[in-house]
């Protein structure tokens, strides 16, 4: 693993916008299930997916079934998790509130959830029940009324179970067998079968990700996400092999994803370097760790942590380790990180699967200006003026002073209109 | 003004996604701007709008200037709206909170201000400095570092002092005197001259909506905005002279405006579209509101009040007035409004210039997923995970049966690096 000195160093990439096939195959398929419903699902269901379904919707059977072919831990495990992401999500909930003024002015904010929100769910061998938990969870906390769930059909017409007994356990019960493209087109028209939402989140493939980026505005979406990052801000202090390991869990989940260790230790750096050679052989997704290690792995070594801190900041991760002494006390030099874990015992796979916080994080230098998935991605805010007699009396004159100023005579009118009868 | 019955009634309109060669001519620009900073800034200025500036950035000169040119009643209006939207806002800031746990385990989110935020304000006979202050104070608010504002120079290379002035007001030094993509891709990826920013928020033409909708993921934008819109949910009490001259206040924006009284009364009904008829020709804007009434106006007669809230969460308006009796009563019934307008002195352009509240809401059915401009759009949020080791040993098991769940064994493994130690 190359070990660079460089403080320019950035990891950046750009976004992948697809090619303008994708665009249109992207654009088609959206239009034709505007247009056709169900049916079109049903056809591109066939084409992509293999399979030919007459209902989409999966039946409270299957989702019985589901968890009895999980391994008790497994489910024992889940069932923690949500609870833990329940606990932490529920701390985030915020009220609607109100100011008064003697003048008898009532301004506030109201907050509601959003009232029905689509979730995908990647099918075959990407199917994560952690990420079911982490996208429902936050939506129900914030109270929205329907969660919608597609996921893609393996040829035979069936749901991977572990995607099933997340959804069951974190109290989701409409899930439709359809993925790509067409499934955001059902969920942003509304089909016979589906009912249309007001936001669609989850990751999913290129096409997926064309088509949320199509239907943003029609119907609300969360950030594109990139490939997975970590960055490991460590000194002296830090065991090899902790850093090691943490580094690959991140390099193991694609070819793209980026593991960079920053550190003030040159001695740190090399015994680093030696630990990821040797813990890579061990891995069974040894060849996608190991080419994300090669194309977007470094190691990069600074003067002092300070400058360390800078590094992290421009690169601004997805995961932030500070493997450090005091991390508590260095942790207010983070500016940009999704996610920061302090600490040896903070490995990074604490909350991508445990802790309670959320696992869905900005990518690609998104940490600077974006946020985690939270109950606020769930809820609405409409602001409310209850503007009294009395201080339209007092500043009636100054807002039509205002609004002749923009040249809007028909908005100092409706203020006039009032004052006349004042 | 047609007044029909029919509760299927809608007002949304497909979002312009602008023209191929629109597209693809922002492209052009945008890619410029990366390749040539300045340079390439300074020629599109030229092109667009007839001026060649060497430097962009508005002196200290010009500001101080600037506030002179206004009427001092203006002047006044303005500086009372900020201090209002000041307090307004300064009750959303959120801290950073954390929870611990006996076990020892730490969690929380850190909430900090984005860096810096570029503000787009549009020039020419829509510069509207109450603009400046909505988008400018809830950033400032925020705590974000420095908020810099690009608008596009008149022919003589001066700006309108009016978005000087409220620049001013608002505490905004950095002013750069440029418009339409080109602006867009300076703030994006930085030039010379105009530092990048975090995100970029600020209405504009077709140009500036494109352009804002190609960087978006390399900065943050806010919604694109549509035309504006306002719904009038009235019954019998209401005064036909208010009902329709707030009607008339949004259809002086723009002809695509949409101005929608949903009534129980057909009295009021039939005494608005009398009112807006005589109201209309009095309007300076009168061509403008006509046409905005004629093509996107409409007086919705329901049944009651209740189909009345119906028809209003089915539009999920910009605006909202509740001119019925007991609003606050009411006013749970509302699902879908950007901003709510109680009783008859909350005429709606107390919102768009002073009561402090933000005027720049969600358009176009929005409002069913978005909020307005808020302290919220200018901070991110980072969580923070300290666990504990007796967390970790108790957990770690559970964690790492999850991991492997999902066939990812490097997870497994960082797990049980630690393990092994404890």
């Amino acid at each position: 693993m190359k070990i660079v000195s460089s403080t320019n160093f950035d990891t950046r990439r750009s976004i992948d916008s697809g090619t303008e096939t994708q665009v249109s195959a992207v654009q088609e398929i959206l239009l034709r299930v505007k247009e056709e419903g169900d049916e079109a699902v049903r056809v591109y269901t066939e084409r992509f997916d293999r399979v030919r379904l007459e209902q989409f919707r999966v039946t409270e059977e299957e989702i019985a079934q589901a968890a009895g072919q999980l391994d008790p831990l497994v489910l024992e495990a889940l069932n923690e998790a949500a609870q833990n992401i329940r606990d932490f999500h529920a701390r985030q909930v915020r009220q609607s509130w109100f100011t008064t003024k003697e003048s008898g002015t009532l301004l506030g904010q109201i907050i509601r959830p959003l009232k029905r929100v689509g979730l995908y769910v990647p099918g075959g061998s990407a199917a994560y029940p952690s990420s079911v938990l982490m996208n429902a969870i936050p939506a129900q906390i914030a109270g929205v009324a329907e969660i919608i769930i597609v996921t893609p059909p393996s040829q035979d017409g069936t749901i991977n179970p572990a995607i099933l007994a997340a959804a069951q356990i974190a109290g989701v019960k409409q899930i439709y067998k359809m993925g790509g493209a067409q499934a955001i087109g059902a969920l942003t028209y509304g089909t016979k079968q589906v009912p249309a939402v007001d936001k669609i989140v989850g990751p999913g493939n290129i096409y997926v990700a064309l088509a949320k980026r199509e239907v943003y505005g029609l119907v609300d979406i969360d950030m594109v996400a990139g490939p997975s990052e970590i960055v490991v801000l460590a000194d002296e202090t830090a065991k090899p092999r902790y850093v090691a390991a943490d580094m690959l869990s991140q390099a193991e989940h694609d070819p793209l994803a980026s593991a960079v260790l920053v550190t003030n230790s040159k001695k740190l750096a090399e015994q680093v370097a030696i630990e990821i050679e040797r813990q890579v052989a061990l891995l069974p997704r040894r060849e996608i760790a190991e080419a994300s290690i090669r194309n977007h792995g470094a190691i990069c070594l600074v003067d002092d942590l300070d400058a360390g801190f800078n590094v992290v900041n421009r690169l601004a991760p997805e995961h932030l380790e500070l493997l450090i002494e005091n991390p508590f006390e260095q942790m207010g030099k983070v500016e940009n990180a999704g996610a920061i874990f302090l600490g040896e015992y903070s490995s990074e796979p604490v909350g991508d699967y445990f802790a309670g916080t959320n696992h869905v994080l900005p990518t690609n230098g998104a940490a600077r200006f974006a946020s985690g998935l939270s109950v606020d991605e769930f809820v609405k805010k409409s602001s409310v003026v209850s503007y009294s007699k009395q201080d339209l009396a007092r500043n009636g004159k100054k807002i039509m002073a205002l609004a002749e100023q923009e040249g809007l005579s028909a908005h100092a009118r409706a203020i006039e209109e009032r004052l006349k009868d004042l």
